[in-house]
């Protein structure tokens, strides 16, 4: 069984109902322990007010969601990237998350050089480690569904995830981030999974629907899919995870179409149910 | 520079426009010299009036598609697609094409077990092997796109594929077909395109658009996406893989739609250009 204790709701599940200045008293008063804030809700409310909501109410910060998309055709993009990726890493520490989640970035427009775009993602993410260093921050890569290697991530299995970890040494302040959705289908994954071990920063939960209707904003709800969730967090607490179990869903048909309470009642019983 | 006489059509790239009737002689006329029929496309113009239009037309069969789809959750189902799965190695043997196309199967209904339905694909493949054999026809496991686990191929990397050939034998007459859109992504494609070497029994074409709006019916026109083709040609004809090279796009909002003349004339050029 899941452990209800560790729930914690990525509020980019309720991102289309409620700002933060909603959410967190919501997610509070729904017993729930943490959250994950996504910067443009974090810039919508500033990053001070954030902060003050989320000690109000007692609230802790499971990840700060995102930094990354390191690859860019020009030089000076790629610095302006990684300037911002500087800015995420103060944001995290100072709402006190343990993690930045990294998603890693895509193809830059025009380009069909994959190997090019990944050498930018590690070269991106060696840039930052000092900063995440110095502000107590780790960085978790956050390998995304294959769909996404043109637009989003070119770092798509675990395993690639690891290899850049380990590229970086041992001492580096950085991990991986699995989410169920992006790594279920993979042959490797319980592999992956053990090599891991104690880098796993996060751990993700939706579901995959069938049909799924879009790439990117039809994610379902926990026991309304085929992952068999259960057997992928066995693997990650057999490991020894016992960080948050955070609920991230984009759904533009369904479930950001719902009033945010019932949104997250019924994460609670599916957390507590399928997970 | 793609060698032009190595063009194939899969005849879904044109499935919305015209039955094998009318896209034989079409393909013909425009001097391509090889085809690749769908099953129901056969069923629709009759087996025995299929080859002889391509007899009379002078094509020949890069491959018949498809076979398959091994898993479902009763055994007597099982047994029903291992007898579909012996026509279509007849259908194929009639037709003189050198290799069945299978697209393995999805997750049976109501099912999460992965690693169950990847039994029941590998039990259903050594179920027919004999009958391919007899029949002069090889199998060509295609590895999908992981975004079709769920509902159309539990084998969705080119090292899945391999392992399963391993498991047969070296002298089952099995082999893998290599979809640039299902593979572009995998970061240990080169591997795995050395590692397969003579086992390649085919080659399929188009392109990966950015957006992609759709998960099954928004294939691109080579040229018009981000995978790098000539690249993926490289390694697939350093392998001494010399067989047909096979546009094959579904494209319901775009290349269906369109004269088919016009999408045969195009591929003919992308082909020269791009691939």
């Amino acid at each position: 069984m899941a452990d209800t204790a560790r729930l914690a709701i990525n509020l980019a599940t309720i991102r289309e109902q409620c700002g933060l200045a909603e959410a967190i008293p919501l997610c509070a008063r729904m017993g729930i322990r943490a959250v994950a804030p996504w910067r443009d809700q974090i810039a919508a409310t500033g990053l001070r007010e954030t902060r003050r909501l989320l000690r109000d109410w007692g609230l802790e910060v499971s990840s700060v969601c995102r930094g990354g998309m390191f690859p860019a055709a020009e030089r000076t993009e790629r610095r302006q990237r990684i300037d911002d990726n500087r800015r995420a890493i103060e944001e995290a520490a100072t709402l006190g998350a343990p993690c930045l989640v990294l998603v890693c970035g895509g193809l830059p427009p025009g380009s069909k050089d994959l190997e090019g775009a990944r050498h930018m993602v590690e070269d991106g993410i060696a840039e930052i480690l000092e900063d995440a260093a110095s502000a107590g921050v780790r960085l978790g890569i956050e390998p995304l569904h294959p769909m996404y290697t043109a637009d989003r991530s070119v770092i798509v299995t675990l395993a690639q995830a690891l290899d850049i970890c380990d590229g970086l040494g041992s001492r580096a302040p950085v991990g991986v981030v699995l989410d169920v959705y992006h790594l279920w289908w993979d042959p490797d994954l319980p592999r992956q999974i053990e090599r891991a071990g104690s880098r796993i920063l996060g751990f993700h939960l939706c579901d995959w629907l069938v049909p799924t209707r879009d790439l990117l904003l039809d994610r379902g709800m926990m026991g309304d899919g085929v992952i068999d969730i259960p057997r992928i967090r066995g693997l990650v607490e057999a490991q020894d995870y016992r960080g948050w179990q955070e609920v991230e869903i984009f759904s533009a048909r369904d479930w950001w179409r719902r009033p945010p309470e019932e949104v997250l009642r019924i994460c609670i019983e599916r957390h507590a149910r399928h997970c």
